[in-house]
């Protein structure tokens, strides 16, 4: 393989996880055994890092600081939702890395930000100058293509499983039949993180909790729904369920939609979990219903985090640095499982561009014929990913997090106005 | 000390905690220790397992069980919010501990468990029957007077103090200045809980999250607080505001019951967090607000529980054998902090009657003068309260929590019809 000497960025973008920077940790220790690459540095913020040259250096951090990042949630180098598409923004990007000789991009993110590592991939090869970009996959929401699953997926499901296994002990000593819960999960566009509450049950008790499952992959029907729960409250003390937030009717809409702002401009309160006991507090009148809507504190919680997805999302980092040094560029890397029956893991590669343009559904043939519970195919699938804990260090009685030194590496170019 | 030979009967009342188990292991730990002690036996559901003889028996689980508790939340007996009444009730009380010789009765609860406990126990001895009664507290609330503070406190607040620390790493990497956090938090009389969250900063960093808390102590100003999320937003990247369900006006009215129903009798929405959000959307136009409300799951997260809590939860159910056993009656047990600089505790006893009839108030002095950051004080207090981490086993990926067998002792009275 031709020899590439030069400097290595990496960079994060989008919503964080609990293992995005299990990857940075990843591209770090690896880039460290290679002497083609001269200096790690980390883009702040993404590319908005890039456009302004908010670079810092990543070799100079303590090894406690790297170490760390492996059990760190949010983004440690920051992230972005900024979305290059200006051409002056791209040759922007190209006149930074040429300025502090970045030869290896690596770009920790989903669909949109694997398009813009495609897209500065492709002006320095029309350029001419040489660039190896790979991308590491990234996202809760698990919907990536052309890998089997996403780091970060592991780690929320396992805390939603968790949650909703303790829930049911607190629901079982309160319900007399008469208690409804409601854990509202993310997931706007795709069941993955609802259906992974079906961990919680457990082997060979289909009636434990989770009740019922909504998923966006199932057009929602108020008096079926409604149905279901008077159904599990004959049988159960409480009624567990779980809600993607993306829940839409049989128009395609989102059920929380026609609220965002009702007859009189006032403006929507809550999210899919208090539309949803609205609608019992109406049809069920003497159940109670309670709402938990765990929020960004599902994505965050290193505390509860999955070892086997921090493991891959680190083994991720590293790949990246293997594969430009190899010679790849223009892929990112995917997790491949074996096809034995013990749980296995590899990586692989694939084309940037596949990335950028597609999502990962979940299959409907891994929902049940109910509608609102997960067969025997998506257990297979999901359970190896939350298995083993990650030991989070303490201090005084609560998790300490990693802090980078974030002193900027010197700048090359005159400020850029965008 | 007379000899009292008989049955334990123990029960648990009111909402659960994370550690509302250990202390009935305590209690079954303890009660095996004294020959006077016969049967074990719990009652389901609080007081109305008393009144239609639903009891099981403690003593005949396995150890696995018992041990397993230490670490189940929600309440594994069940738990109830009937209130006795009627004379019926109290009368058929005595009926059934007299018909299982019920001698040794150990009610875990807050003030009304407490007074209901008091109860029963003037009523025995009213009757001359002979029966010794402690209390266990418990609640989350921490608002039990005459203990320095309560099982259950210091795992709630651990658990939002984590959750704190885990949210401000993933706003910190999304936020310019331009994004609030909202945790809701239980403690609708008491600012006890939401000031927890004050833990998750560190030492000598004032200005770490959450920088906003909101106490129910404190009279709710919307035109100061949206001031004061400005203030902070124009120094941080994120403003995080921690606000417990109590919130008032400055007429003492919960700043919720107005939207209860608007003025065109819409159903309210959500709690406290979404007024906040609401308040904000409106106040500070460009500045994006998330919510997370944690409702139960902030009182049944065992997996991420305070040993300091755990241990005392259980030591305080051994407490209350040991004290009966040394004919003590109508107490309830206290935790007393050692004087010393290291934090050391104790237990102790108080009248029931004492708890029944008060509440205990977050001190004003320990709140600063910018009414929504705790003070020096308050950390010294609830620091200790957090440390250690329970270790709870997991299996396939999931913590695995206690299954009592739930067969029930023989009934020895007629169907009770109230």
């Amino acid at each position: 393989m031709a020899e590439l000497v030069g400097n290595v960025l990496v960079g994060q973008s989008g919503g964080p996880t609990a293992v995005i920077n299990a990857s940075v940790a990843g591209v770090v220790a690896e880039a460290l055994n290679h002497v083609d690459i001269e200096e790690i540095y980390g883009s702040l913020n993404g590319v908005l890092g890039i456009l302004h040259e908010d670079f810092i250096d990543l070799a100079s951090q303590s090894q406690q600081a790297i170490r760390a990042l492996r059990h760190t949630p949010g983004a440690a180098l920051g992230t972005c939702r900024y979305k290059l598409k200006k051409q002056a923004d791209f040759d922007r990007v190209l006149e930074v890395f040429k300025a502090h000789n970045i030869r290896y991009f690596f770009y920790i993110g989903g669909n949109d930000s694997q398009d813009t590592a495609d897209k500065i991939s492709k002006l320095a090869q029309a350029q001419g100058y040489e660039l190896r970009v790979i991308g590491i996959p990234k996202t809760i929401d698990n919907d990536l293509p052309n890998t089997d699953h996403c780091p970060g997926y592991g780690s929320v499901i396992k805390y939603i499983g968790t949650t909703v296994r303790e829930l049911a002990c607190d629901n079982s000593s309160m319900g007399q039949g008469d208690l409804v819960q409601i854990v509202e999960v993310m997931g706007r566009s795709a069941g993955w993180i609802a259906a992974g509450a079906s961990l919680a049950k457990r082997k060979d008790h289909p009636h434990d909790p989770p009740h019922i499952i909504l998923l966006p992959e199932i057009a929602f029907n108020p008096e079926k729904f409604t149905a279901e729960v008077k159904r599990v409250l004959s049988r159960e003390k409480f009624c567990m369920i779980v809600v993607g937030e993306g829940l839409v009717d049989t128009d395609g809409n989102y059920v929380t939609a026609d609220s965002a702002t009702d007859a009189f401009g006032h403006a929507r309160l809550g999210g899919v979990g208090e539309y949803l006991r609205e609608l019992l507090d109406s049809n069920l009148p003497g159940v109670k219903t309670r709402v938990a809507s765990l929020g960004i504190a599902q994505r965050a919680a290193a505390h509860c985090s999955s070892k086997t997805d921090n493991d891959e999302a680190f083994l991720a980092g590293q790949a990246a640095v293997k594969a430009a040094i190899n010679g790849e560029t223009d892929k990112m890397v995917t997790l491949v499982r074996g096809d034995t029956e013990h749980y296995t893991c590899e990586t692989g590669l694939t084309p940037l561009i596949e990335i950028a343009n597609s999502v990962k559904k979940l299959p409907r043939e891994w929902i049940n014929e109910d509608g609102v519970s997960m067969n025997f195919q998506f257990l297979r699938y999901a359970q190896p990913l939350v298995q083993g804990e990650v030991a989070v260090p303490y201090d005084a009685g609560l998790p300490v997090f990693a802090n980078l030194d974030k002193s900027r590496v010197d700048k090359q170019l005159p400020a850029y106005g965008a």
